[in-house]
């Protein structure tokens, strides 16, 4: 066979020359744009012209701190086809990791969304590979800034040729993204994504889930968190048409507005949004999901109830699945397999609420304290081991860390989970969140999932405190549904036939108006244990 | 990224693992034999062992002379995770190049069906470097032959371990299995299919046609024929159900039982097997397609008139696609894009009679005798060329012949064909069909096509035959739907308002019992020229 390259080149040429009338759609405050694939074509030649301009050298790296767009969507395909690497900024870091994750990559140039800037401003004086700030503005208007030498996007790009003779040598494990993903302690570690690893993934997710060039996606996960798990990749790769929802994605009456007008077939999310979505639905808020085919939801577990209040009050499918950034993300996904659509309603929801099974590509295995395999019974732990074209091999620059986590060839998840004779994956917890209580191993996501099936739970996150007899005992950090409230006593009496021992029910229960979250969305129990360290989260005596 | 090769042992291994449960049909004279990929796989390890029992090597080649069934499927995982190569052998072939190929591929077992043997029988002489003969052998006897040292396929492996460690340090590049395709002149010329290729195809088709692993999967093409389009590959890739008809493949109606008991979803066919369904159909044969959601179909192209019949009196909905030996085979495909869904009927027949638009990862031109691209007007002629990971690079030690058809990095079809403004290509000619008549071109296929369309023909073949003043004329040999008749002249004044140009309708139509066919179901147009220029093609004075 030929020594043919797999570049992303190949797949935008393919869509803009075959499928030049199909439509990407951004959402800004000012309206809807819309363009399509034969016009966003042009404009990313264009900005590889611009590239070349800026002296931009293959493999330079190229920020973007940004939000779910079409030029940004111009971005992930233009820097890496001409050649350059993209590193999409997490601008929601503190100030000193978002700092810190542009020197490391040394970013040369920086595109930043005008409503953004505040946060380049702010940093300005310590970056200190940015060459050249560029401003993407769908106002057209500069912001008031200090920052010398700025130019808008649009007049950047806009003298440019709108043909580019995208390069077809590069090689295919070349770098064509990278993003920090946040660390548990230190600086953020980077990942770099190659041309290889985000086609590959997107073959698999089209082969996991049935992406096709007849969906719409829309693009609900930030464009800097793991790249909104690389569906932007997918959606133009398939030739799919794409909507980019900007600024408004957290505003649910508009996002289901946009569901039904633009006919969307598919999204992906974390919990967090379809808790809001949740919120926004029991309030009675308009919605039309008909056109929703695949909702794929991953980052932390969707409570089992909910999921069957979403796929049964709502019509709204949603399809756990697991990955991290350091997988591109897609490793599992909770389809039922074709012989289980006779299974009992109840079985089925069984499958549903794990993470999934492999997808075809990758390879896991499930290892225990002595590095043996656990059974397929659904029932041993061990710590999640993925390897395959599109699961990372180190963090960018960073040998000491990468060798802790990608070992003897396998990436170590840290995830703790099980996995059942059917091959379904259940997520236990991390290893550094179990809770050691008299020496045996509470789950905190298997006792936050118990909490949270009680109906008047919103949220809840376990951490294991320090406990003089017992080593560790669990704690529970409590949000309640609005306008309910429940005591300690009652979520006690709840659990007690629902968990495994009696030990694993928290001695201490706390009701807090919001759990602290990560910049992506998930539970933040370090800065739990810091505020319980700190003695900040202390029960109510009353229900002592 | 991980450095990890692309191999199918990581899919063999997944489907095993997760769908152990998954069946496998394979229909024989005796009766349905079904067992899981549990099973499947024991037996794929049991061969492994067995090869190295038997000396093979990395790299070497072993043959298959087989049908489609469950022990052909083995060989098609077994030799390549093992790291040898399978040489899937078309037993339909000449003597002469029946030998030729086995010679050439230096097969050193070879693995043959029961029912087959008397074409090993026959040659085994001639045979070089064949070590030992494997009868594969669904009655379990072994038939009278005088081959020395000849074993039964079940008794070697059956004493074997059921685990087998396939290796995983091959070259994602290492050849999987080699096919060769007939030539228009000499002998048979060799393709080699790497891992890689067969993976990225397997992604693609997926991607493309939506296979999936609820697709239960039947293998019309011979698995010597381009491996059977190398859906074998991809059903186990997938998990899916499959069924190997074996020898009952052109059975009409044990074809259709099965397609209803089975639930078949998905299968691919040329459109000789389609012609042969038709007239079953049409005769008023019991048929359920209900199931039936993909029926690719691919070869030669389907006459307009037996698509509409087939998808709308059927209900059998004939995807045409296109693709060579050399190809593995997916190149293009006939589906409508998602935004002509409202088209009018009639124009998406206009769609679906092209043999579609190109796969996602693969590149391609058509090009005018001077080596320019032809415009997207869908008028326009030139060859088709090709590049892409599934492609293939050369012919199996033939530099003579490579050099020629894989010139500048490019795959030179011979093909001919036009490429409207939506991207969808439609067949014009073999470039060495073409028929040359005062000066200007005629489209064999195009003329096929019309002809074909008259309701008492069932297949019309064009050749070009000399003339003393037009240089050349087209030549129409014609077969008549049973029971009907038809004269020139009928044919003659049907053209008339059809063809291009007047000088398009053939001087000649020779009315044949059957078009000669080639080994793999397409018309056999050198020996046309051969019978021709013999003079046995004459026809019916009454008519001139």
């Amino acid at each position: 066979m030929m020594d043919y390259a797999l570049l992303l080149r190949t797949f935008l040429l393919r869509t803009a020359r075959y499928y030049p009338k199909k439509e990407i759609v951004s959402i800004y405050p000012e309206g809807v744009f819309r363009y399509t694939y034969r016009e966003y074509y042009k404009r990313v030649c264009q900005l590889a012209h611009a590239l070349k301009s800026l002296g931009i050298k293959r493999g330079d790296r190229v920020a973007s701190v940004a939000l779910n767009d079409n030029r940004h969507l111009e971005l992930y395909f233009g820097v890496p086809c001409y050649g350059a690497v993209l590193h999409t900024v997490n601008f929601r870091l503190p100030q000193n990791h978002f700092v810190y994750i542009i020197n490391h990559a040394e970013d040369r140039i920086l595109f930043v969304d005008e409503d953004l800037l505040m946060f380049v401003e702010a940093a300005k004086d310590q970056l200190k590979t940015v060459e050249r700030v560029v401003v993407l503005s769908h106002t057209g208007k500069m912001p008031q800034t200090s920052i010398k030498d700025i130019v808008l996007y649009d007049d950047l790009i806009k003298d440019f040729p709108e043909e580019y003779d995208f390069p077809a040598d590069l090689n295919e494990n070349d770098p064509a993204v990278i993003c920090y993903t946040s660390a548990t302690t230190g600086d953020p570690k980077g990942v770099v994504y190659s041309h290889r690893g985000l086609i590959l993934h997107t073959y698999a997710v089209a082969t996991t889930l049935g992406a096709a060039e007849s969906d719409c996606i829309l693009h609900i996960v930030p464009m800097f968190h793991a790249n909104a798990w690389c569906a932007p990749f997918a959606a133009v790769i398939l030739a799919c048409k794409q909507i980019l929802p900007g600024r408004e994605v957290l505003n649910m009456e508009k996002l289901c507005r946009t569901i039904a007008e633009e006919k969307v077939t598919f999204t992906c999310g974390v919990p967090t949004v379809w808790m809001l979505l949740y919120d926004y639905l029991e309030k009675g808020g308009w919605h039309d999901f008909s056109t929703l085919r695949t909702i794929a939801s991953g980052g932390s577990a969707v409570p089992r109830s909910l999921l069957v209040t979403f796929n049964e009050k709502y019509n709204f499918p949603i399809i756990q699945a697991y990955g991290a950034t350091e997988t591109t993300p897609m490793v599992t996904c909770a389809l039922p397999k074709s012989y289980m659509k006779d299974w009992a309603k109840e079985d089925l929801y069984d499958v549903r609420s794990t993470v999934g099974i492999i997808a075809a590509g990758l390879e896991m295995k499930i290892v225990n304290n002595d590095g043996v395999e656990v059974k397929m019974d659904g029932k041993e732990w061990g710590e999640i081991l993925l390897r395959g074209p599109w699961i990372a091999n180190e963090y960018y620059k960073d040998p000491e860390r990468s060798a802790v986590t990608f070992a003897d060839g396998w990436y170590h998840t840290g995830d703790v989970g099980t996995i059942d004779e059917e091959g379904y994956v259940r997520l236990v917890d991390r290893t550094k969140d179990l809770v050691k209580s008299a020496g045996e191993w509470i789950s905190s996501v298997d006792l936050e999932n118990l909490i949270m099936s009680h109906p008047k739970v919103m949220e809840a996150a376990i951490i294991g405190v320090p406990h003089p007899k017992w080593q560790e005992r669990p704690f529970a950090c409590v949000t309640v549904v609005s306008g309910q409230s429940v005591t300690p006593d009652e979520l006690k009496e709840f659990l007690k036939d629902k968990v495994k021992a009696s030990w694993w029910i928290p001695d201490d229960f706390v009701f807090l108006p919001e759990i602290p979250k990560t910049s992506v969305g998930k539970f933040n129990k370090r800065e739990l244990r810091r505020l319980y360290a700190e003695g900040q989260l202390m029960p109510p005596k009353a229900a002592n």
